[in-house]
């Protein structure tokens, strides 16, 4: 799934380029737009606990301050038994890559914080997003 | 060096924990003050361009809304030809660690972009922080 | 001019609303979409310096977590010697209103920091965007 | 009440000084610990409602990037039928002023957002912090 995420101000720092930070950022929103997707919304994940349990991102290449807007791509590469893992990619309308990255994922109880297996229904949820 | 960040009620989202992302910006904040500690302060970071090329993460333990400080526990662990490793703790007083997290920086030209080298006295400078 | 801010996962605090402070990036926001379509853009402000003076808001209503953007619709009010007003209102595709807002901004010295009378060709610019 | 606000990279912009919105989230930590200094801390908050009805903040000198800290002095300077009145100073260790701004505050019911009235215990809580 493809997500297009606005650039702010806020977003670049002194170096004038947008700070390293921020992609992690939009790796968040790129995650819950694709869970939203899929009918996981922000409501639901307030109720049910999918949290992060890994990220890692390469920076390939900076993104200069008159960027206005970032394509993420990002996917479910993987489903486990108790996590599964998203794989990102940014990128421009031209194509040009800016940053690669992974998150895994884990769902936990709210209340206790155990992790939690990943039932079928989610696994087959999750699968249609690879 | 232990950098000891101050939380802000910003850093907590909607499920009340401290969010993934304020992890990564308290990296960039820890690495600065290792940075400053070496003489490497945030004016002379703009001209010279030390960038961030890998950003790891894993997250070991949710923070709670009444944590109001953390210390970032951060160090140099590699130095190559054109970039350097720094390792980084989340801890708390009590010696809890949250997250563990690893940066790989390169050092670039402002101007163009293109990869420094390392030099020799960069290196001996960085391995004091090891 | 209206300018839509797409909302991010972290503009939603604790409280599960969209945080106060989150308005106030997205009137910065607007103004430099406004001030772009004045062909004042980000690097040509980074040289000249507006900065803000005075910032006030009036929250009207809350915005809850399911919201995915915003319109902000942003214009000129008056400008005086070494100065001018911005006016806000924050709504939404339907017309309800969220907030209003104002800005005081300034043009002044990047070196020194004095603040700068407003030039003729400034002022005609900025009354076009009233 | 005077509290330490910890600066952040992040909280410098491309202009390479303190951003005007920081200095709005810095109000909001400051007014979090003069509540929770009487006992009104996040947890509580979460549930009872104290929200935002207006910010405003006045811009009087820039903030430098080498500046590692800022004291901001926050009193309760009104408490009205239905809404409280907080009233800031941001300055810093040699007194230097930077900011001075203004929070109203009313108190609303989670659920139905309806804003409540000041109960006695409340104000009288308040006025302790004058």
């Amino acid at each position: 799934m493809q997500v297009r995420i606005q650039l702010r101000w806020s977003d670049f720092d002194a170096l004038r380029h947008l700070n390293n930070v921020s992609y992690v950022e939009f790796m968040q929103d790129a995650r819950f737009a694709l869970l939203e997707s899929l009918k996981l919304g922000a409501e639901h994940l307030v109720e049910v606990g999918h949290v992060v349990a890994h990220n890692e991102i390469d920076y390939l290449k900076p993104v200069g301050m008159n960027t206005r807007e970032l394509i993420v791509d990002v996917k479910v590469v993987e489903v486990g038994g108790a996590s599964y893992k998203l794989a990102y990619t940014f990128l421009d309308d031209s194509g040009i890559q800016y940053a690669k990255a992974l998150t895994v994922m884990v769902q936990v109880e709210t209340e206790t914080g155990a992790v939690l297996r990943i039932s079928d229904d989610l696994r087959a949820l999750l699968l249609e997003a690879r």
